[in-house]
């Protein structure tokens, strides 16, 4: 790596061991042995267990391999939704999900909130099969709480619920009871490079999937009977993403290593931090108004001084995020991910009070 | 890497100058930049245009990144068959594209000759809308020749032509005027870890595509008209896996730089010697019979002592594949790819002789 430092909301700053892992991966072929070697069969079910562990997932929610969060989008439409799913929209991506919907021909609906707003209505229409929710809304911010989700989850036991858990996981605890499905991508708060993404699923999918089955096509090699076919042979139905597999295990350990209420109590510090300098700082502000919806993960501030402060820190190696989309010059971005340590994120707070 | 020799038909060993690209990479931060920046539209240009070169594609073709060919079979079912392909199946991966088809409820048909066997009639109903044809049949070490394709071609002009040339590109000379659609994933030919794949489309089909989307989905994100809006900004529509799109370019413009002329004449000689000892062999024999129809890249043999070489070879450190499914353990394939150095081939031919 350079000696810059990324605190990008993702792709990001690459986990702190993860050249060493690299290294050793290289070393041992992981990229040049048999997608259907024992040896890898072995990588596969230590990631699978590590991220079991790391996510506290309950009995019965399996976790299969795709290649990003746009994917696990159009997999969940595929597999779980025969016409039609609602949405809670307040930010790009929330709302990228409810577009996928539309374009693969759903009925779908949404209730929407002016971007990192937080939603004060939970109806969701009858039909709804499915109810969409962004844990952490990365574009702006906004971070749903656990407690909206068991609400959710208690008004509609009947909906599977999908989680986004993109740069949220595994950053925040997250009560999967409350969730039939989940995913996430790698080159957020795991600290890897693009190119993986990470799908969970309950029994109740797989049921709802083998049902639609009976009269939908759920797609080809990545329909949801057929990842579980492979699956419980810790086996993948085409040849994956090898060697990002058994990176992300290999960081998943290291994570498990040091503690994941370490890392959480770090993130909570760190997230303190960060939100105590956008409350103090004079050009800074919080773009999520709701104190108690802000994402510790990612802090976002409006700034009339983006383009100012992005170049202030970026002369001294330190990379912070720009707005997402109509914000993109209004708004300035910081990650916080288990890779930063409370020493960078301190240095990023102090600086910040030198561009007043 | 260890200091053994993948001559498996992929994954495989990875390219020589792999490991230096890498570190490179890892350097300069490709991970962690932003996929919408300038830096990273650079290196989209770079391997798009490197790719172009090395495969000598006509203006009017387009590449894609997607992330396995398995993937590449989804997106044209998905983007150019209303309701019937029809394939010619001489082995496993032929079939599977068949098999995908029929998944996703199209109506396909299919000329099937017996694994490794020779196509001897090339008629094709009148409803298939495309024509999937494999180039290298990895599985049995089959290849389509040139003058087939330009004859099916030549039959059928209004048909869409969809080529396999996984385990193809850029070893073979393919002559992508009688080709509409084409395909590879990189941990074969080009010496690249699993998870990446290129897919090739030219005009027609973006034709065929837009008219499609007047009354059926595409899919989302990687629906054609999607994928070509971004890619005309060598941009893509999700965050791809980034660093394999570099390393793929530094690795095709290494192929140039030594001369595609010289790389493909390397692989007819390594061909030959491969070839010529089977014949010589008391313990093997062709499976392709037609001397024509076998396969430069994917040299494969029937033996009855498949797993006494494979272990012979292995004590030494070289990794020769096995057969494919069925013909695991009645066949062994060797790899000839551009990062197989001639002597390590010869050495290979050498050994063989010591296995009687």
């Amino acid at each position: 790596m350079s000696n810059k430092i990324y605190f990008t909301p993702g792709p990001s700053q690459l986990f702190y061991t993860f050249e060493e892992h690299l290294k050793k991966a290289i070393f041992n072929d992981i990229p040049s042995i048999s997608h259907r070697s024992s040896a890898f069969i072995k990588v596969m079910q230590e990631t699978t267990e590590a991220l079991v562990e790391l996510l506290e997932l309950p009995e019965g929610y399996d976790i299969y391999f795709l290649n990003s969060a746009n994917e696990a989008w159009d997999r969940i439409i595929q597999n779980l939704i025969q016409s039609s799913s609602h949405h809670f929209i307040n930010g790009a991506f929330s709302k990228k999900f409810y577009d996928f919907a539309t374009q693969h021909a759903k009925e779908s609906t949404l209730s929407e909130v002016a971007d990192g707003g937080t939603f004060s209505s939970w109806e969701v229409p009858e039909k709804a099969e499915l109810i969409g929710v962004t844990k952490n809304e990365t574009s702006v911010g906004h971070t749903f709480l656990e407690e909206e989700l068991e609400n959710l989850r208690h008004i509609y036991p009947d909906k599977l619920i999908a989680l986004d858990i993109v740069s949220a996981a595994p950053s925040l605890p997250i009560n999967f009871k409350n969730v039939d499905t989940a995913y996430f991508s790698v080159q957020k708060a795991f600290g890897m490079p693009s190119g993986l993404g990470v799908w969970i699923a309950n029994k109740r999918c797989h049921e709802v999937a083998i049902k639609r089955a009976e009269n939908s096509s759920l797609g080809s090699y990545r329909a949801l009977p057929n990842l579980k076919r492979f699956g419980s042979k810790h086996q993948t139905p085409e040849t994956p993403n090898m060697l990002f597999i058994y990176l992300l295990g290999q960081i998943a350990k290291d994570i498990l290593q040091m503690g994941v209420k370490k890392m959480r109590n770090d993130t909570t510090y760190k997230a303190a931090i960060l939100n105590q300098m956008v409350s103090n700082h004079s050009q800074l502000d919080h773009f999520v108004t709701s104190k108690e919806h802000r994402s510790k993960t990612t802090v976002v501030a409006k700034t009339e001084k983006s383009g100012e402060i992005l170049r202030f820190f970026q002369k001294k190696g330190l990379i912070l995020g720009d707005g997402y989309g109509v914000n993109k010059e209004n708004h300035i971005r910081i990650a916080n991910f288990p890779t930063h340590s409370k020493e960078s994120i301190e240095m990023i707070c102090d600086l910040m009070d030198k561009v007043e």
